[in-house]
């Protein structure tokens, strides 16, 4: 008997029927003869109204006690789940993530899983229940206070969960039918992508696309448990993640997966910084000690005649403000002219294990921006992927283009293939 | 330095601007120079929501699912509260039934809390803090599952939590001013109650008084903990329930206490029934196995002629329809005629332990029954209480009747009071 662990997001149970609808589906897995645990997210938006509330009581919402509040939302969700399941027939219990064994460190609002114990959650699969998993959500090691896991925490509790308990696969239910080789808003003839290597997916997660988060993807990749993302809404199949295609599927990896696009990020740029050892040190230890996080960072040539250099990177809008204040803060001790805040960026990456040996690629693309009239402000590159930073105006436009240039629109006859090595 | 047990209803969170008032009110008693524990209930109407939804899902919602579910309730309210508190400026930390360390027995919806092991809360109150409980709910001894302690939970939550931690009082915060002579809806001079002992508020609870539970009384009585009854919306002195007046306040025990009435019952008689040994036995035990809590019985005066006579009893009317289903299908090993059912009954009840002591309470309660106009069908006493069933039609005017004719009325001098002893 196989061993199966679902993941439901809020969409998917955003109602009754939405409830009933997935009930149904675990009571088909079930049948199949797997045992199934399910890992259930909050209704819709019941996460959003609990913030809302918590704003009304207090400005500035502690950890603790804000923990406590939004778990409620799966507490919800995950017993009404279990009581739609059993109105089926078949048994099942809901389990709080403490009581699953999701054990974590004391960071609240996005603690990190350091052990799962699932022993109850065996426990009740022995017995013949069907075990449903309140998502986002562990106890602290120390303190045992209730934590979240922050955004795409139920992601994350679901492969945990799976790890934990050696399931032959995750499934991640959501509102779209798979990962997809763009966003499917931007780029209309968008295909869903069958299968995707952990490394693949790792990068497009990390440049903007959302339906997976990269710490839900690290984590799979680590225990090389499969992911299968597919739809709530339909019986299809949807995309797997994983190290090798998965079964008798002969599924051969594409040159390019896909195009991811992000336009949540900012630039700023350090003018004015004296051309000399130690300063881009100084500028990121000071934004490393306000705990802003960073993407991308470029250092222009020095113009020898000053010398100056400028500095720039970029970051998530939301950290703007802390990253200005705690460099302006040490602007003394850093030594630079001024800083320029850029807020109307987007960020354009190509991701693909193939283009390691396909040389050109990065021609291509480029090939593809320039035709497209976009022009480049910054690159960026891993071994899989290459990024640039254009204009925000510009990312839908310079999505279609790459997209279409590297045979990926769906009525493409195949990928486009390039010769040789390197890139 | 004191401690303090605080309880406050759904009416008294119902929104951000209660939960802020109550916040104050908190900070007040910290202020004062006390230790604060607050047990608090679901917002408003959540609860009613959560069963709504669990109705959409199952018709016949499961035990522990449903216990699951409805303690999300108290889990928003007590982190919201915890916020609120916070943001004035004041440590506070919220914690559910099972980390407040309330274990109850395993019986789901309607569990009974075997014991209290509150380190966590003693920690958090050593530690300065507030500790804000969640209301109604445990965690059962042997399977460790999240209980609810059924209607009234939280008063009993709270007074269980001011026996463990030895408190000083126990303050149940409610929309009404205190406990009144009679229920105020009803009777428009009924006067509040400044002090009563847990006797007479036991058996006011138990004849339809609903301020304050039965079993959150008993479990007060059992530990000696004064119940302090008051209104979150006015500073006011409410009523205060212990075994002796409290501090030097010079309150006298009054003959009665007041008067009660309930229509939530409804009457059954069994007609027909052979007037021999173990008749009324086969009867009982076939309402005590369908797991049936009656109230009153009266057997009547068996008629020569036919050896037969009539058994009446009264119940909830929410069990009418099992007790019925229970009788007919022992009908052939019980041996009556026929059953009658009336919903239309109520029930009066004057309660004082001042009858004891002062005949003649009988004779006033029925001559101011008789005077009103009111038929009187069953008569049932204790040591401290006479109740009497009606038609539920007359209460209005017998509980008005009665509270005028004991000197209860807010514009009467004093209470009556009858010479001798026995009644």
């Amino acid at each position: 008997m196989g061993l199966v662990v679902q993941k439901y997001g809020g969409s998917s149970v955003a109602d009754a029927e939405g409830i009933k609808r997935v009930a149904k589906r675990i009571v088909e897995a079930k049948k199949n003869g797997n045992q199934v645990v399910v890992v259930v997210s909050a209704m819709g938006d019941t996460t959003d109204e609990l913030i809302d509330l918590a704003e009304q009581v207090s400005p500035m919402p502690a950890g603790r006690e804000f923990d406590m509040l939004l778990t409620a939302g799966e507490r919800i969700s995950m017993a009404l789940l279990a009581m739609a399941i059993k109105n089926l027939g078949h048994e099942a219990q809901s389990f709080t993530g403490s009581q699953a064994g999701v054990i974590t460190d004391s960071v609240h609002n996005k603690a990190r899983i350091i052990d799962v114990t699932p022993g109850r959650i065996r426990t009740a699969l022995d017995e013949g229940n069907i075990a449903i998993v309140a998502g986002f959500q562990g106890v602290s090691q120390d303190k045992k206070d209730i934590t979240t896991l922050g955004r795409g925490g139920s992601d994350t509790t679901a492969v945990a969960l799976a790890a934990a308990l050696d399931a032959e696969v995750c499934e991640i239910y959501t509102d779209v039918d798979g990962v997809f080789t763009a966003d499917p808003r931007v780029v209309k003839k968008a295909r869903k992508i069958d299968w995707i290597s952990f490394e693949d997916m790792l990068e497009l997660a990390s440049s903007g696309s959302k339906v997976l988060l990269h710490r839900c993807v690290e984590y799979a990749r680590r225990y090389n448990i499969p992911i299968h993302v597919r739809s709530s809404f339909s019986g299809l199949q949807g995309t797997w993640v994983s190290s090798e295609p998965i079964g008798d599927k002969k599924v051969e990896q594409a040159i390019i997966s896909g195009v991811a696009h992000d336009t949540s990020e900012a630039k700023i740029t350090v003018v004015g910084v004296p051309d000399k050892p130690g300063e881009a040190a100084a500028i990121f230890r000071t934004i490393a000690d306000a705990e802003v996080n960073i993407d991308m960072v470029v250092q222009n040539v020095s113009a020898a005649s000053t010398g100056l250099t400028d500095i720039s990177f970029t970051l998530p809008k939301t950290e703007g403000r802390k990253a200005i204040d705690a460099l302006e803060k040490n602007r003394p001790g850093i030594g630079f002219e001024s800083l320029r805040y850029d807020d109307q960026i987007g960020k354009i990456s190509l991701v693909g294990a193939g283009m390691k040996t396909n040389p050109g690629v990065t021609a291509a693309f480029f090939e593809a921006l320039s035709n497209a009239g976009v022009n480049i402000e910054l690159i960026s590159t891993s071994e899989i992927r290459i990024s640039v930073v254009t204009r925000a105006d510009d990312v839908p436009e310079a999505v279609r283009a790459v997209h279409t240039a590297f045979g990926l629109d769906s009525d493409s006859d195949e990928a486009v293939v390039y010769g040789g090595t390197g890139r």
